[in-house]
Order: C-alpha cells, then sequence, then structure tokens
C-alpha cells in the first residue's frame, strides 16, 4: 500500500532540505524588492470562475483547475448534463497567473494604494498541464509590477530591481534583451500580414528558439499568415543578429522600424550603463496582452531564460473600468531555485544531540534551552547501536556537530561535540 | 462597476502593511520552530478526493471544496445526475487541515525522514464555512508534529517551542492547560455513558465556555447520553475548579482518575518548572483523533486560546498501514497575527524620493543603487502640488523619511532627508 501513497499527479512534496532552499531563495528575493520600494500583496488562491474565463490569461484560461459549488442538487446536475457546459457547475477556480487576480485586486482596492504603485506577488499558481520533466501542476510565481507609472522609470525600476535580486542570489552575470511589440508590429506590416493576425503570427515567431527560422516561415506560410513573396526565414536570420546595429548611423535603419519604440529602447540602453542589454527584434514573449517594451533576462551559462516581462497598459484596468499603465516582470522561480547551492551559508550552527535512554527529558530540555539561547539549532536523536548511520543521516541533513548526553550530564559547558563533515 | 469587484466570499486580500505584519509573524515563527529542531516541509494544496474523504478529517470533511476533473464529458454529467452523486465529478479537493496531508507525507516519504520527525508545516487551509466575524474561507495554519517518539519528550518538545515561540512574538505569559483523553473517558465512564456516545459526549463537552455546565448536562440528558442519576452539572463545576488538587493527596482522588494518565501530566509540570501549567479535566479540543495528552495555550488577557493540540497515536500511519505515535501542535496564526504591533522595530529605515519630473531616470536609478547599498528601502515619488498630502500617506504606509530630487541633485550624500513621523 505505502508505495501508492504519492502526492497528486503533477505536484510535488518539498522535503526539508529542498524546503529550506526554497524559503532561504524566497527570503533573498522578498529583501531585494522590498529595498528597491515594492510592497508585497497577498490574495486568496481562487478567484470567481467569471473573473477567470474574462480572456484575460490567453491559453492558460484552458489549463484552470475549476472548484465545484457546494451544495449542488440533482437538478443542477441535470442541467450541467442537459447543456453539456461543466463549468457551469463551477462558481470559483484556481488561478493560473498573479495577474489576473492583480488585476483584481487592483480594481478592489485602487482607493487605499498610492498613485504609482509597485506591488510584489510570489505565491503558487495551477495549470492543469499534461506532466512532463520541469512543469508542474503547481508552481510558484514571483512577479513584480509597477501599476500608474506610462514613463520609462517604470521598465529601470524593474530591470534594476531584478538584476539586483539574481546578483543577491548568486546569479550575477546575466544578460537583458529588449524589444517593442510595435517593432514586431513594424516587421509583421513589412512582410504584409493584415493587422487581424499579428496575434497569430506572434505565436509562431515565438517558436523560433524550437522551430528555427525556416521553421517559423513555413508555418506562418501554412496558416495563410503570409502571403507576399518577403523571404521570411532570410528575414528573421538578418533580424535575429541585427542587434542595436540595427540604426546604429552605420546601417540604414528600415523604413518599418518604429523609431519612436527604438527610440526609448535606447534611453533604458542608456540609464542601465552597468548592465549587459541586448536588442532582439524577434523577441516576442508568449502572452498577448503585452503593448510595449518587452523584456527577458538569461544567464549566459544557461540555455533557458530566468524571466521575462513587458508593458500591458490595457489590462490591469479591465476590471476598473478605466485604463491604467502597467509593466511587470516575473523571474522563473522554479528555475531558479534549482540553480542554488543547497548549503546557505548564513544559517545558524546546527547540533545533534544524542541522548542515552536514562536520560531525563528535563534535563534534555534545559540543555536545548541553552544552547538554543546561544543562538544553534538542536535537534534530539535517541542513541542506537549503529552511531555511525545515525551520523550519516544527520550529516547528510545539514547539521554541523554532534555531542552525546548521558545521565551524568549537567549543562551544556560539558558537551563534547564533534564536527560532522559532510 | 469598481464596487462589486471583491475578492471571493469568505476570502481575503492583504494590503502592504497587513502581509508585511504576516511575514514578520511567519519569519519570526519559522526562525524559533527551526531552531528548536523542527523542519518545515511543504505539500501541495490539494490532496486526492479519496484521502480528503477517509474520514480523518472529521466534520471538516464536509467543509472541503471540491475540485473538477478536467475534460468532463456529457455522459459523466449524466451519470452524475442519474446517481445524485456531484463528488463524483471531483478527483481533488483543496485540503481542509494540514493532518490529513502530513499523514498522507509520512507515507510517500517516511524511508528518506529521520527516526523520529518533527515537522514544520505553515500553510493556508480552506473551508467552506458560512462567512462571519473572525472565520474565513482560507487561512493560514500553523502546525509542529513529532512522528515517531511515544514518550513525553514529544509533548515537552511541543509546549517548549510553542512557548519561546509566543515569547519571541511578545505574547510572553501564557499559560498551558492539560487534559488527557483518558481522564475524561474516566469521568464519562463514572457518569455511565456506553462506551460507543463517548465521542458524543465529548463535543457536547466541548461546548462547555460556550453553554456553561447547565447547557452541557441538559444536552447531554436530552441526546440520551447521559441517563444514570448523576448531577452532570455540579460533577462538571466541581472539575473546572479541581486542577491540581484532584490528587494533590489533600483530597482523596476519585475512583474513576486514570493514575497512570494523571501521573504522567504531573511529570510534564515537573519538566517545565518556568512554564504556567494548569490541569484542567474538562479540556476536550475538537478532534475525534485524540488519544492521550491533549492541551490548549492561552493568554490571560485575552478570552480565547492562542493554540492547541495533543496526542494522536492511531492516525499518522493510516495511510501507511502501520501505527506511528504521533503528537501535534498548532498555534492560532490568524489571531495571533491580529495581536502583533503593525511597526517592526527590526526593519530597515524606509525612506521616499520625492523627484521633480525633470530629473532624469538614470540619476533617480544612481541615488536608489546607492540607498539602497547602505542598507534602506527606497520608494519614489512624483512630486505634487499637494506635497502634504503625498507626506501623510508614506508616512501612513511606514516610512522613516523623506528627501526631495531636483536636477540638481548628484549624489545620496547632497539629498537633505527630513523625519516622517507618524
Amino acid at each position: 500500500m505505502a508505495a501508492s501513497v504519492t502526492p497528486p499527479r503533477g505536484m510535488r512534496d518539498f522535503l526539508p532540505a529542498e524546503k529550506a532552499r526554497r524559503e532561504h531563495a524566497l527570503g533573498v528575493i522578498r529583501g531585494v524588492y522590498a529595498a528597491h520600494g515594492f510592497d508585497e500583496i497577498e490574495t486568496p488562491v481562487m478567484e470567481d470562475s467569471s473573473r477567470l474565463h474574462a480572456g484575460l490569461g490567453g491559453d492558460n484560461e484552458k489549463l484552470a483547475f475549476a472548484v465545484m459549488k457546494r451544495g449542488l442538487t440533482p437538478d443542477d446536475l441535470a442541467a450541467a448534463a442537459a447543456s453539456g457546459d461543466a463549468l457551469s457547475l463551477a462558481d470559483l477556480g484556481l488561478r493560473y497567473d498573479l495577474t489576473v487576480p492583480l488585476a483584481r485586486f487592483y480594481a478592489t482596492h485602487r482607493a487605499a494604494l498610492p498613485p504609482v504603485f509597485r506591488a510584489i506577488q510570489i505565491a503558487p499558481v495551477w495549470r492543469a498541464e499534461r506532466p512532463q520533466k520541469g512543469r508542474y501542476r503547481q508552481f510558484v510565481q514571483c512577479d513584480i509590477d509597477i501599476i500608474g507609472e506610462a514613463g520609462p522609470l517604470a521598465e529601470l525600476e524593474l530591470l534594476t530591481a531584478t538584476v539586483a535580486t539574481l546578483d543577491a542570489l548568486g546569479l550575477g552575470g546575466c544578460t537583458i534583451r529588449l524589444n517593442d511589440r510595435r517593432i514586431l508590429a513594424g516587421i509583421l506590416g513589412s512582410w504584409g500580414v493584415p493587422a487581424e493576425l499579428r496575434e497569430r503570427a506572434l505565436i509562431t515567431i515565438d517558436k523560433l528558439d524550437k522551430i528555427g527560422a525556416g521553421g517559423v516561415a513555413a508555418e506562418l506560410r501554412e496558416l495563410g499568415v503570409v502571403t507576399t513573396g518577403v523571404d521570411v526565414a532570410a528575414e528573421l536570420e538578418s533580424l535575429m543578429n541585427a542587434g542595436w546595429h540595427l540604426a546604429d548611423g552605420v546601417v540604414a535603419p528600415p523604413a518599418w522600424l518604429d523609431r519612436e519604440a527604438y527610440d526609448e529602447l535606447l534611453a533604458l540602453r542608456a540609464a542601465l550603463p552597468d548592465a549587459a542589454i541586448e536588442f532582439d527584434p524577434t523577441l516576442v514573449r508568449g502572452m498577448g496582452y503585452y503593448t510595449g517594451t518587452i523584456f527577458e533576462i538569461a544567464h549566459p551559462d544557461l540555455g533557458y531564460s530566468l524571466g521575462g516581462g513587458g508593458r500591458y497598459d490595457h489590462m490591469i484596468g479591465r476590471f476598473l473600468g478605466q485604463e491604467v499603465p502597467a509593466c511587470g516582470f516575473s523571474i522563473g522561480f522554479e528555475r531558479i531555485v534549482d540553480l542554488l547551492a543547497v548549503r546557505d551559508a548564513g544559517r545558524p550552527r546546527a547540533v545533534v544531540l544524542v541522548y542515552d535512554a536514562d536520560v531525563a527529558p528535563a534535563s534534555l530540555l534545559a540543555l536545548k534551552h541553552e544552547l538554543v539561547a546561544s543562538g544553534a539549532r538542536v535537534r534530539f536523536e535517541r542513541r542506537v547501536k549503529n552511531l555511525r548511520a545515525l551520523l550519516d543521516r544527520v550529516t547528510a541533513d545539514g547539521f554541523d556537530a554532534f555531542a552525546t548526553v548521558t545521565s551524568e550530564t549537567t549543562d551544556a559547558s560539558s558537551l563534547a561535540f564533534r564536527e560532522l563533515t559532510a
């Protein structure tokens, strides 16, 4: 029976070492973001079903876990069977991202928030995806958003806070890739893509990493998104290598280049002289709601991005019924936590007291009291025959030293600690 | 429209000040419990529906939020309508406590855990209760459990760790009330309550606080639980005032008193000479799974308990198919966090930079960089006409000082900070 007891499909338990690593990373992230002026908020894990399915979540809406209404009657069930609409039995759902809840939160509490609101959200989200390596049905998202700031200070604050956070986690030397949705629109226009097919085209271009320029070109033709004579594969290859040279005065800027957007990107680069910033006109970022700048952050040693975000000016005000500028950055917490060293240098000294069966519990407690007061973390272990195995186990658990307690032990100063070395 | 945008019924958003207070309290609790040798774990918020409805959750099982299966077909809906069984459409549910998940976790991971496992779980749970003041449908539980220790060291470690945590939160001077389920069984035996009605009798006695000795006596008669001639109200009154005098040698101990259980409670008291420990033979604690010691902790200034727990030796091994001794303590996080002062003495200095519209974003970032490096928390605010209102707002947000930034400002040393006083 024991072998079959597992957490639900696609979801994980965290044992002590892994949980400690996660909490350590969360503490660092919280601390740096707070220092940079962001304020943490929290919303319930559930939102009303109608809000989760209001068209703001893109493809993720289909992956939402639905929570059934309480007290459903046979009539309710019969009505759902007649209509074939299972969702009619649900009134709530688990959030699939932190952006829809943020838009709802902002609409609920706007009067209590500062005119420019810098939010931190660090919390789990749920998606009923087909489980696969590195993809989970419950995972933590880690978002910062600036709401109410239309100017570039929003992008700059997000980028500097994120770089500082990654530095503090030991992931220094990251590179920022920048683009702007308006520049992408210019490219698509030059290929003759009709306005109503642009979103569809971007979904394909977003696969560039996976299927290459040739694959993207083929898919765009197949879907009928590009019907003009343009050589999409060649154009993409050239754009991927363009970088800041696209309009540096050496090469004449292409006619389709949105100069306002490009100049804004140049200004971001100028304001962050210490950061490694690349311009990539083929960068898309998945979500359909982006309206301007988009960015992604990556470490040169890794083949994947550590986070990304962008400006989404038409979304946050959806539940408010009024537009509010907004810009956000999400770091990939699950990816980042996997990169961190298990041992945390700053943690307190952890000691194990191995006690004989005849030691009075009160004596053990007195020793623990003394050691905890001196700043140590203390675990009791009853003495067993195979002491070696016990010590190996507590060493693996991250303990630094052990001492044996007998009925002769009077106080902590009489304990002879021996170091444990992993 | 804005007025109607709210979180789901019975659930709460946390704005920055409240969220900071909660995270501060969680940090203190985590730190003290870890120092006392407990290890934090985490499980998914959902468990398989069949585990949540395995009879371990008592009345809470009825309050579980059910998560619908994905991809339900019209046939599935028709079958549920025919059977009237809505739950057949759910395969998962949100946990209503942290004990059922702990039992499942222990069965899954026992081989990787130490023989005596000291667990911390701090996480939200969900119950579809009728919302009312102080009762929420999502709330945080904060449990420590010791699994695999049959002796009193378990109770003692739980109690000392909990008292130390409450002390660290500024809630010193708490009183511990102790009892043992075996003593309650003796009392019920002396009233002639049949064994099969004991659980039911305990549910009524648990209402002593609310309905008094007379109310309990009446309900026990009404339910047919007590049919003998005993004066239950008088007995309860006398038991409520008995305390340690019940068997102190001055008064002869009653024949029904389970001496083994009572002697164990005396030993707990002796091992904790610095704690205020009362014996209350009428203490029940709600859950049906307790098997031995039960305890509750309260502050003399407050009319409600701050937490409680007990020994439950027959439960944790349910999914393992083998008995494992266990003892746990749950502190009432939502109650405790309401008692804490909003301002946290140990937090970093928080400053506001009020900037003129013509200051370059790069200059602002340079100032922020300098101030954050010096250990401050920094927020930007654009200068507005009504500076007084702005300063009142940031003071309310907990900021300590402000300075204005103009295009003349060169570096942080040229900023003239003025203190903000609440």
